[in-house]
């Protein structure tokens, strides 16, 4: 909201638009197939204009529960699958089950701002983990931020705001250490689908007691683009979503069922089409790798990439606070910076800028980082 | 969900079949001219699939200001309404605004369920608020309840469960009070679409400063039959309206797009259906009047008719807790029992029966009676 404000005011010339590398989701419709299936449900499915079961549409929870098992290698069931208005309201319910007011939550650093929004609204305090210098999180500095009022760590592979697609045996090793201290594991896989590599990205569900520790975050918003009708997931077990239920069932009483039919729509028919959209995005950032050592000369480092977002740091003295604004009139790009995703007050984040290429297709990268390069040193 | 675990491994002869009077929204899809409405936004709207202001979409927000203005002739600005994943979702951003843990907020019972369980959900305490004979709340009843921690008092009208239509004058009784302690009034106007009065309701809206003390809640999944689709409303300050945004953007993001356009294209098209749709429901509910004589000679007692709602007590010796789901086999009606909507624990309710006649047509009511006069006394 604050980074819209920003925008007021300012005029782009025809020749020079603004560059909007800030948003997270994509910016076009569904497919026309999808739109199409949307139509035909509002019109002849009766059921999908009344109040559907508080955890979900039980075709959409089984169709998600089987293809996690096979993506992952794993066993999930549907009663292990709950539906939610969105990936946030997931995390919301999974803070409900797990914390009253006082207890703490670990959240690596740079953190997703909307887990940070939460934790505070609900009285819980985000505890943040630094990570390294590859913007992963270490397990040993993890363990010793863990005391009698943790109630779980929350982390987002591929990471938003960092990019970094964090390796199968770091994620393994953060579901151990967990484990081993009877707190939960909140894993946000959002972005999962435009991970770079082949196969599972880690094998916490061949873990057949995985449920115990686990709750896996999903979002139908990025791979069907379905931001506008708010369709979520979390995996966890039965027990957890028994408790999440009531909370889900104060808070939204059932997903929008349209959203719901949309995404089993899009799970049963656009494998083929999604497959086309990872390309793109890979090919984007392939185009970020392809032009970043451009900047390089000046300065500029590429601290993560992958997902939708490129987190780079910047060469300027000033703070990326006051920089990403400036950036909007001196170089027509829109993005965020770094402070946002750090806690206020400490110097995190001040050399960092989060790039979000996914809706830029390769030559705009081009333009991008033209842009970029011709950015006086400060 | 409790009550339709009642109804597992019951079987219902073909001539005598479930009467379900346990749901308190429409059971029926929308009109068919909304549904092409929402077909066509799927296929043709761009902006329908994606993002849109956490407040919600703004056209139905001045729509919706509107006609609020218009039915209770005062003075309401777009920026004063903010739509909300339906109505529960609204009552949850209130409260999200107005207490921490520990604070209390006063419940007229027998209360609304949902309101109680989120209370409870955000360590809040329902403080219920005995009700008259009529199931009227008193005014000086609730003052003796305000203590240093109250921040609201929460009624519906009409009711739910009660069914009655609470006068004027006693709506604004309360507003008073409420202001006079510095603390919130939140309405509950679910069902004013059916309310049998003519002309408004309550005259709070008529004081220009309505909205430091009013937090009037709306949905539109009853006028329209959009329960499936999410979509309420919250009508307060716009300083209040910031501080929900917050707990909007983590919960929801925005509500689900296509039903607010639904809504939207309701409020433009359906304002003759609608009157329509408040007829029938007039007509059940004089069917209600029509046929309770015939149980007066068995003990039976009409406390309360209006929305959706008739409020009975039964002549029977066993608590309803009990006689509610015997119902369901003596005589294949399916109702709740009072003691869902008193604090558990005392007795209140245990001779209570909630009838949500909504659903059922004339003759329909007038089976209900057969069966209902035909039940042997306990």
């Amino acid at each position: 909201m604050e980074a819209r404000r920003w925008l007021q005011g300012v005029d782009f010339a025809a020749d020079r638009p603004l560059i909007n590398v800030s948003q997270a989701a994509p910016v076009d419709p569904p497919p026309q197939a999808l739109r199409q299936a949307m139509a035909d449900a509002a019109l002849h499915n009766v059921e999908a204009h009344l109040y559907g079961p508080v955890l979900g549409l039980p075709e959409l929870r089984a169709e998600l529960a089987g293809v996690t098992a096979r993506h992952y290698g794993g066993t999930v069931t549907p009663a292990q699958v709950c539906i939610t208005s969105g990936c946030n309201q997931a995390f919301a319910a999974a803070i409900a089950t797990l914390c009253a007011e006082g207890d703490e939550v670990i959240l690596p650093t740079p953190w997703y701002f909307n887990h940070k929004m939460w934790l505070d609204m609900s009285g819980v305090s985000a505890i943040p983990l630094a990570t390294e210098a590859d913007l992963l999180p270490d397990p040993d500095r993890a363990a010793a931020l863990i005391t009698s009022r943790t109630r779980a760590i929350a982390m987002v592979t591929p990471n938003n705001p960092g990019g970094v697609e964090y390796p199968a045996e770091l994620v393994q090793a953060f579901f151990d250490l967990a484990r081993r201290h009877g707190i939960a594991l909140i894993l946000d896989e959002t972005y999962r689908d435009f991970d770079s590599r082949s196969g599972p990205p880690h094998a916490l569900f061949q873990d057949p007691d995985w449920a115990d520790t686990l709750i896996h975050l999903y979002s139908f918003s990025k791979a069907y683009r379905l931001t506008g009708h708010r369709v979520g997931a979390m995996l966890t077990s039965e027990t957890r979503l028994a408790e999440a239920e009531k909370f889900l069932d104060t808070v939204a009483i059932c997903p929008a069922q349209l959203g719901q039919h949309a995404a089993l729509w899009g799970m049963r028919n656009l494998g083929q089409w999604l497959a086309g959209e990872r390309d793109e995005i890979l090919a984007r950032r392939a185009a970020i790798t392809e032009h970043f050592p451009r900047l390089e000369p000046s300065g500029w480092k590429l601290l993560g990439l992958g997902g939708y977002f490129a987190y780079l740091q910047h060469p300027f003295a000033q703070s990326a606070a006051t920089l990403a604004p400036e950036l909007v009139r001196s170089a027509g790009i829109l993005c965020l910076p770094g402070t946002m995703f750090h806690p206020q007050g400490d110097d995190g984040g001040a050399r960092e800028l989060r790039i979000a290429f996914a809706n830029l297709d390769a030559p705009g990268i081009g333009v991008l980082f033209d842009r970029l390069e011709s950015l006086r040193q400060g």
